[in-house]
Order: C-alpha cells, then structure tokens, then sequence
C-alpha cells in the first residue's frame, strides 16, 4: 500500500514552536495523520512562538490546526514566563526546587484542548514533547505527571473515545532530541526556544542554554543565530 | 475565638452560578475563606451564568473572584452546550450513554485554572459542585475522576504545593442539595441552571427537569419562575 492512499490514525500535536515539539510531531508524522495544536497563554514570547508555530505546520503540510488562548495564565500569574516583573533568565527561586519559568499546572491545561480536540475529530493519540531528565525541572514535565494524566483522560472521556497521551521524548537528553530530529528532517531553522527575546535568540536563559548544550552535545550546528 | 477573627484556610470554589455549585459555596464558607471562580466557554446562556456568578459573589460578601474565558471550547465544538445547530433539550445522542450537552473534558479546563490559581494564591481546597449519581451522567462528574484528578494535581504542581479538590455534594440527590443548601443559606434565587434560555428558565431541559425535581422531592419551592 503506497504510504499517500493508507488510511492513519489522526494524532494531535501540541506544537509550542520550540525544537521539542518539532521534533514530536516529526516523529508523530511517521504513523499518524496530524492535527497540530498551539497554545498561547500570555507567556512573554507569544507572538515569536506562534510565527514559529506556523512555519513548522506548514512546512510539514499540515491544513488541520489549531490556534488557543489562555489568557487567564497570564493573569494568573506566578510565573517568571508570564509576569514582567520577574526575570526569566535567573532561573530558579531561591529555597524551592522548582524553576521559577515554572507556569502553575501549565501542562494540564494545553493537554487539555488536545483532549477536548482530540476527542471531536476522531484522534487516537496526544503527542507532547516533554521530556524530564535532561529538561527544565518541571512537575508536568515527568513520567509520572503523564500516566495520571492518562488515568483522568481514560476517566473523564466519553466510554468510547480511544485516546492516550504519548511522550516520544521524555527520557531522551537534548542531545539525542537533536539527533532524532535531525534524523527526521525535523525544520530546526523554523523553531524558537528562547524565554527572553523575539528577534534574536538570547542564548542565556535556561532554554537557550539546554538546547545549545544539546546541539553542541550532538555535535550538529544549531541553525539559529544567537544574540551570545 | 471570634470567628471574624480566625485565620481561616483559603479555598477556590468554582462557581458556575447553577444551584449545585451555590450550594457547594455555602458549604465551603462554613470552614475557609473563598476565592470564587467563574469560567465562560461559550455555553449558550453565558451571560445569564456570569451574572448569577456575580450575583451569588456580592450575596456571599466575597471580594476575591477570577472570571476567566474559555473560548476553544466554543470553536472546538463537540457539544449541544456550545453549538447552535445542536438542540440542547434533546439532550440524549443516539447510540451513546453520555448526554449530548456533554462538553468534551470540559472539567478538567475548569479545574486546571482552580488549580493554577490557587496554587497561586496559596488555597488549601478547591471546591467543585459535581454530582454523580443523580446527576448529568458526566464522566468527569464521578468519583473516579476526581481521585484521578488529585493524583494528577499531586504530580503536576510543587513538591510544595497543598492543594486537593474536594466534591461534597458528589453522592448527595439532587433533593439533598436542595435541603443542604436551604439549611445553609444558599441563595437559590440568585442562580441560574436553564441550558436554554436567558430571561426565564425554560423547565424542560435536562438542567431544569433535575432541578425541578430535586426542590419538588425535597418539599421545598423553587424561587425562579419558569416558562412552563
């Protein structure tokens, strides 16, 4: 059966614009139809992150998307992404383990929608490009944050939506996140990581230092330019 | 102690302005301070929901409240609650046990913001007026899904964080709720729980049918006029 005429399953993707999530819905295309989701809520870089967004959907030919807002995230506050007053570049709060970058339950609401979504359009699987070991420290960013999250999605769909959450990256390091993607052809040109600017990667805050660490430690040049 | 004078525990009660999360409210107040939340997702009666929200705030002297806006949900679609082609009185979809108003997950959306906020705002509990068994016929308004949902709140926020959704009217009848809320003060006059309509409730849709019957089985009367 020629690849153009089989008949795959529907997968929505959470796309943020960062090369996590290109490289998700990189490996998401190899046996599903996509459908790609971004989320934006308030978070300093939205309008950079969301033109990233667009670029990857259309450079891998995906029609069915997405666009939503949160915009009670950043009312919300408590976060170093989404409050002017803090500094995203110093990263951690002084006294807890946890990143100050860190937006409150975030994760829960992005998977959300794709459930929401997922479940109206017939989708068999949530791709999401989380990863815990080498990542940002995040709660909703570990294993065990995503199978409680199957066991509420399970709970609190209808009997018979068949849909799961997957996390192709969790347990990858950058390194090999970039060397997947490479592998792939994932668009690496077309995504942006970084916390603090919209023009010119900063190549200080603790995004931009995973995924340099990342690139150098896969040893592929990262195709962005960076402002350091 | 005074009571005016405690140091009470904070809790985030989500208020739909129906009759069951008014009540849920009047519980909460006996034992926290309350911080009321209100989310629109372009339900069909909106405007009618947030002016009860409202309404029941002023009434229980609460100056703490968040709206927030949910407008995906709207555009996902999936649900007679939000799409105008979809007759929300017939409310059963054939070859289905889940009601067509069902909006898909739409309770974890709900509770994903209770969360965020008042992981925030440091709340303790986080109170939701979800009923089982004589109730909607939800999947995400059952016991099960709540324990799910704590688990996920558990692995999803800071080690630090103490913070549990609590559901006290979950195996209440509907008439219980009526006499629950009536011994506590809840002020019924001031909700709204009509799919429908905006002015005058209808009394034929689903929400109407159980609320009629819950006041009618507990002998009490309901002070909202009907159209029928």
């Amino acid at each position: 059966m020629a690849p153009d005429t089989a008949v795959r399953p529907l997968a929505v993707v959470l796309v943020s614009g960062g090369m996590d999530s290109c490289v998700s819905a990189a490996v998401a295309r190899r046996d599903h139809e996509l459908a790609l989701l971004h989320v934006s809520y308030g978070q300093r870089t939205e309008t950079r992150e969301r033109r990233a967004f667009r670029d990857i959907a259309r450079h891998l030919g995906v029609a069915r998307t997405l666009e939503a807002r949160l915009d009670h995230l950043g009312a919300i506050g408590g976060s170093a992404l989404t409050d002017e007053a803090r500094d995203a570049v110093e990263a951690r709060r002084e006294g807890s383990s946890i990143p100050d970058t860190y937006v409150p339950f975030r994760n829960t609401h992005l998977l959300s929608v794709a459930v929401s979504w997922g479940e109206v359009i017939g989708a068999r699987r949530i791709f999401i490009g989380a990863v815990e070991e080498d990542g940002s420290g995040y709660p909703d960013c570990r294993q065990e944050y995503y199978e409680a999250f199957n066991r509420l999605l399970r709970a609190g769909t209808r009997p018979e939506t068949d849909l799961a959450v997957v996390t192709p990256l969790i347990h990858l390091s950058k390194a090999e996140i970039v060397r997947q993607g490479a592998r792939l052809g994932a668009p690496f040109h077309l995504t942006w990581s970084c916390y603090t600017e919209s023009e010119i990667a900063c190549g200080r805050c603790e995004s931009c230092r995973l995924r340099l660490k990342g690139f150098r430690e896969a040893g592929i040049p990262d195709p962005l330019p960076y402002r350091t």
